[in-house]
């Protein structure tokens, strides 16, 4: 018998369109939806999107697990994983998409558009701003994976004078790496527009606090400083973001996660004046493109190759 | 005697500040203002923004004229305009600045802000609607010197489909090139979003009107199409653009540029759900860089060499 089935756990990812992009993409593999009735010896590979924590521990044949979207943190939440390998989804199309976002969003706080909306409300014609070329405004990118290091060299092409923070050193031309804690604060000293886009760990879970954001830099010549969080609401802490935008130490922010999704309406954040709140789908994942992107990997390990982008369950990522 | 003297003139851009800059940057030229007492025959360049038509028709010794600020539409409108060559300013930061203004509002557009604006106001979190990737949409650049080459490049690098139309075919990679008015409408056919970056001549006055409009792709992924206009308002006719955005055949525009600047208060560009108002700052002119590049320019002449960046009067640009 073969151990090829797969497993679709994600009661929020309407779990039919992924069993038919799923047998599309692969017609030799059976795919079962958690919830109906399926033989468990044949499960071979679970797909998975905030999978009910326990319902994979009990698949004798279980190969690998596969992220449906980006970010693993939903899988590791469970205290019953198996102790399978687990591989990450990486999509060209998601990390566009999350770059359109992103640019958008530093562009928006970089040209001031608030400032042009209200003065177009008031039919204000007024053109002398203050206003400096993107060269003399420094973005930092918090998490430099596929995701941080496309933001950031796209940035870095508009003319921003772009750095990087991750655990380990990376190599992008003109971007200046930061590594590890050791450098963490010379880089936040540094940055403007501070662009989250690191993965959610017990080890950033509320990272973004008040004293990061005391340490981003006051002296910037576009008045900031600024924060783009398109990464997990689980890495920052609300109540110190809005503190900081209302004492004035934090100019704008931007924000396509929340602590609670939906942002539940009594939440400040939906009519501060200086958020954007966006209702997480910086990057709405293309599933056909995630579907072909599976199948290869677990057409690769039936004929004997190997899993690739699995993640390390020390890091979390 | 040495007829290198400049003479500023354009009251509208504050001479007093081009004085300082100019003689800063060119210790050896006397540098005049329009309206005060100086000798006609000294004056060997003119450094000019509107200045009032005939104001440089009586100075013998004019060798060249220099325009202070991106475009030379500004300096044709004089019937009385002596026969030297005309310079344009070529200045890497005011390029750079209309790109970010581009990409912005290019973004916009393509992300669908207002709709994000709205849902904001109204605390309203819905995740799910249509976003086609920026590969997926076609932006077109009507002009493509310095500045609509440079816009085109930039949204080529973040995933747009971009191609340009402009007088001669350019080669610029990953772009496709439509020239002249034969292909013109095949440009227009195959645009979502067009950006207009082109010149204010007499062949160009008025050319985004109806008829135009009438031509943009109406099958785009994206919905649209819609007008993204940083070059002159001369380029075009307000009331075709309203009329198009009534009839829905325009689903948006973002204009920094009026047919009458500042834009009346009457005007119902102000208050339309579809419009993006900016106040002719998409740019603006590094002052500092401007008369260092004339500076430059007139020791190169000064020295016997050529003069650069000189417009045809012919085509006005």
């Amino acid at each position: 018998m073969k151990h090829n089935a797969i497993l679709v756990a994600g009661p929020s990812m309407r779990p039919e369109g992924w069993r038919k992009r799923l047998a599309a993409a692969l017609p030799d593999s059976p795919v079962h939806v958690l919830g109906e009735s399926f033989d468990k010896a044949s499960i071979g590979y679970a797909a998975t999107w905030w999978h009910p924590p326990g319902s994979l521990s009990d698949l004798p044949n279980l190969k690998a697990i596969f992220s449906l979207g980006a970010g693993v943190d939903h899988v590791f939440v469970d205290p019953q994983l198996p102790a399978v390998p687990v591989a990450r989804v990486v999509d060209p199309d998601l990390t566009q998409r999350m770059t359109e976002w992103t640019v958008l969003h530093v562009l928006l706080h970089h040209r001031q558009q608030r400032l042009y909306d209200r003065q177009q409300q008031d039919k204000l014609w007024q053109e002398d701003h203050e206003q400096p070329a993107a060269k003399d405004v420094r973005v930092g990118v918090m998490g430099m994976g596929e995701l941080g290091a496309d933001a950031a060299e796209k940035l870095k092409f508009l003319g921003f004078d772009v750095a990087g923070w991750s655990t380990t050193r990376k190599s992008l031309p003109g971007i200046r790496s930061f590594a590890g804690a050791g450098e963490r604060d010379a880089f936040l000293a540094r940055t403007d527009i501070l662009v989250v886009l690191m993965p959610h760990t017990p080890a950033t879970h509320g990272i973004i606090n008040a004293e990061l954001l005391s340490k981003l830099a006051k002296n910037g010549r576009l008045g900031g400083p600024f924060l783009v969080n398109a990464g997990r609401g689980g890495l920052q802490v609300e109540a110190d973001i809005l503190a900081a935008l209302d004492a004035g130490t934090l100019k704008g922010a931007s924000l396509d996660v929340f602590e609670t999704e939906p942002l539940p309406a009594d939440s400040p954040l939906w009519t501060h004046p200086k958020v954007y709140v966006s209702p997480h789908n910086a990057a709405i994942s293309d599933h056909d493109a995630i579907s072909v992107f599976i199948a290869r990997q677990i057409e690769r390990l039936e004929a004997g190759g190997k899993l690739e982008h699995v993640v390390s369950r020390d890091k979390g990522y």
